[in-house]
């Protein structure tokens, strides 16, 4: 942070005559940076996307959602019946907590989910990553035990660690995993980011019983699920020491920043005071949009076919990866989501660096995000995380036969990698 | 945070046979709040605009922009058009620093106005507030001294407190009252929240050569000049140790979220990564709708008449505090922005609480905020604010006589009251 640029202001004449300051127009100056702030490092998938846009490549790295998945046409209806308002509401300061009619709907809708909710337990947030900050800044103080499923979101690895936890691995499979003096714990139990897996329901009732600490429930995908839905949230079991994350950004449109928080009110009440110091509320317009998609019944109209098009595209790159690189790598077939997750293993157990192997895979036109940044410890570097939500289903297999021609060119590794845990 | 409600849902057979767990369905939970946030209280101006909705308070209270002041139909014309955008990049993620073409915007804004800046010394941030929450996170240490002028903007304070500062109160007007070990100052040099008083620009000049520490200056209501233009930013004599802080919140509506950081680039480089992990970004259709109002001169247009309505609202409240408060307080006549600041100390020189005054305010159907919660250091009690941004002028009159019926039923305070710093 020294190599600031040097000041552009031409020197103007001083008005006053006290002796020289310390630190004049014209010194270079170090911004203070607060030791919790210098760890937070950038998301290595962010800087990645921006690499991986050139477009020859045929990119798996990101999850950004298919454009032609947003109901783009009654989002400009809604926005136009908003703005045609002359209270200008849509345009105005609103509660911290979230526009109203919009945090009744949600309950409303946890409530059919098995998760009975009333207002005062919704908060609105500007996506769920504000989520992750939100709760990571009113529970984590420095060296508190936070259990996080290993690997997890990078996102939520990132908003926590300015809090200075102390991050261990657990398996949310394994309810005895979850150390004892934990104040929280952090999972993604439907369809997963990276590794596109679910928890099943018996594994949820087993560790909502266990934990003695807070869950933090994040749950941008369960929506997204392509044949059976999947279990009930684990806020069903705990409602009490559960704070269940949702979004619009998959099945609306990620543009909006609009999730939220469900959890008892008296943890609402803290979140929004956190809230108001963060951003005062989330967007007026954005909110609305939203409440007036679910008012209309098009989310719900619209989630089926959202479904059959991740469906497809999950499919396709299925039929790719099963032509392309069977014998060359492992995987789980995901029921949901948006994920793929690989370990980098051959027919004759050898293993290959996902990281060296990104670097062939650019050379070859196709991208994909390496998995060692999404573990909290232990980074395996033999696995990858492939995203079907962007790529066309008729790009599935030119991708896979490029990737495939990268692992050809990529070395193994030696033998002493350990066993995945990932797989 | 013990007094959660009992858990709602109904105890369902547990499918496993593991032993009793400690805290189980149906127990209480107390939720692992962290010291710092726990410090963190609500806004007290935002708890009472809760209380000052009622329809026949005439509330001078909050800080509301007046609504027949937003663009409007400009921006319900912006979003159609970039709604009707079919690659939907107005609903998609987009990057962290913002949407580039606003950046470039404020940018050359920026330059015109005497600190010459590029794209990469900007980010767009959810609000100004989101700028002071990333600014405490990316240089606030626990202890490290933080100088604010004495009384600040009550939403600096709140988004500091939680990274546990040392807060001292300095006079931005007397540089040598600034602390030597200060890490940091921040202040509100143009028509600041709550005095409405502008630092001159000589003083800007002498704090700007003297301050060894980084500088935030916060400027929401600089463009709300109602006679000449103030004069330049603090940014313009010491861009390279200043963050200055712009919203659009003001000047085309609050509801969109749309504020922005311009400091050198390393440290936007710094708070960018803070900002991806807070929100991702600030949501696309907003950022765009103010890109579209710069663009075509909108906002260029525009500002003349919002200034002349804030202004005759300004006029409209010093014709009626002078019929009605002559001899009952003391103020000085801010020349832009949105806020009145108020001494009540009578022509004998007798104080009132302005805490216990808006108990009966209320009674007698008028809103203001007490001053107190606006000091970092040594509350005064005899000061409040006015805002003249939402009510109507022809409702001013109305406003203060009913004030000046409060104050008459206002006892005085005793006589050790200490001699007011504020006016």
């Amino acid at each position: 942070m020294s190599n600031t640029p040097p000041p552009r202001m031409p020197s103007t004449p001083s008005a006053n005559d006290r002796p020289p300051p310390v630190a004049s127009r014209g010194t270079a100056f170090s911004w203070p940076i607060a030791p919790a702030a210098q760890r937070v490092g950038g998301s290595a998938i962010r800087e990645l996307l921006k690499l991986t846009e050139r477009p020859d490549i045929l990119s798996l790295a990101g999850g950004l959602p298919n454009p032609d998945t947003f109901p783009r046409e009654r989002i400009a209806e809604a926005a136009a019946q908003l703005l045609s308002d002359t209270s200008a509401a849509a345009l105005q300061y609103g509660p911290t907590e979230g526009y109203r009619p919009l945090r009744e709907q949600i309950a409303t809708r946890m409530t059919a989910r098995g998760r009975p909710t009333t207002v005062d337990e919704v908060l609105i947030t500007t996506g769920s990553q504000q989520a992750l900050d939100l709760l990571g800044k009113a529970m984590i103080s420095p060296t508190r035990i936070v259990a996080v499923s290993n690997p997890s979101y990078l996102g939520a690895l990132q908003a926590f660690s300015l809090y200075q936890p102390c991050l261990t691995p657990f398996d949310p499979r394994v309810p005895a995993s979850l150390p004892t003096n934990a104040g929280l714990c952090y999972l993604t139990p439907t369809f997963a980011n990276p590794t596109g897996e679910t928890l099943d329901g018996a594994a949820r009732e087993a560790l909502a019983e266990t934990a003695r600490c807070a869950i933090i429930e994040d749950d941008p995908y369960g929506e997204l699920y392509f044949d059976a839905p999947p279990p009930p949230p684990m806020a069903c079991h705990a409602p009490h020491k559960t704070a269940y994350l949702g979004s619009f950004s998959k099945v609306l449109a990620p543009g909006l920043r609009v999730g939220y928080v469900v959890a008892p009110a008296a943890l609402i009440t803290q979140l929004a005071r956190l809230k108001q110091a963060a951003d005062l509320h989330t967007a007026s317009l954005d909110q609305r949009i939203v409440s007036a998609l679910l008012v209309d019944g098009t989310l719900d109209r619209h989630l089926p076919a959202i479904r059959a098009r991740y469906r497809s595209q999950r499919d396709a790159l299925a039929t790719a990866l099963t032509h392309h690189l069977t014998g060359h790598a492992r995987w789980k077939t995901p029921q949901g989501g948006m994920f793929y997750w690989l370990t980098l293993v051959d027919a004759d157990g050898r293993r290959r660096s996902s990281t060296q192997l990104l670097e062939l895979a650019i050379a070859e036109g196709v991208a994909f995000v390496p998995g060692a940044p999404f573990f909290a410890a232990a980074p395996r570097v033999d696995c990858l995380r492939l995203s079907f939500a962007t790529l066309p289903a008729a790009q599935m297999d030119a991708a896979m036969q490029r990737l495939a021609a990268a692992v050809d060119h990529c070395p193994v590794l030696s033998e002493d990698v350990p066993a995945p845990a990932c797989t």
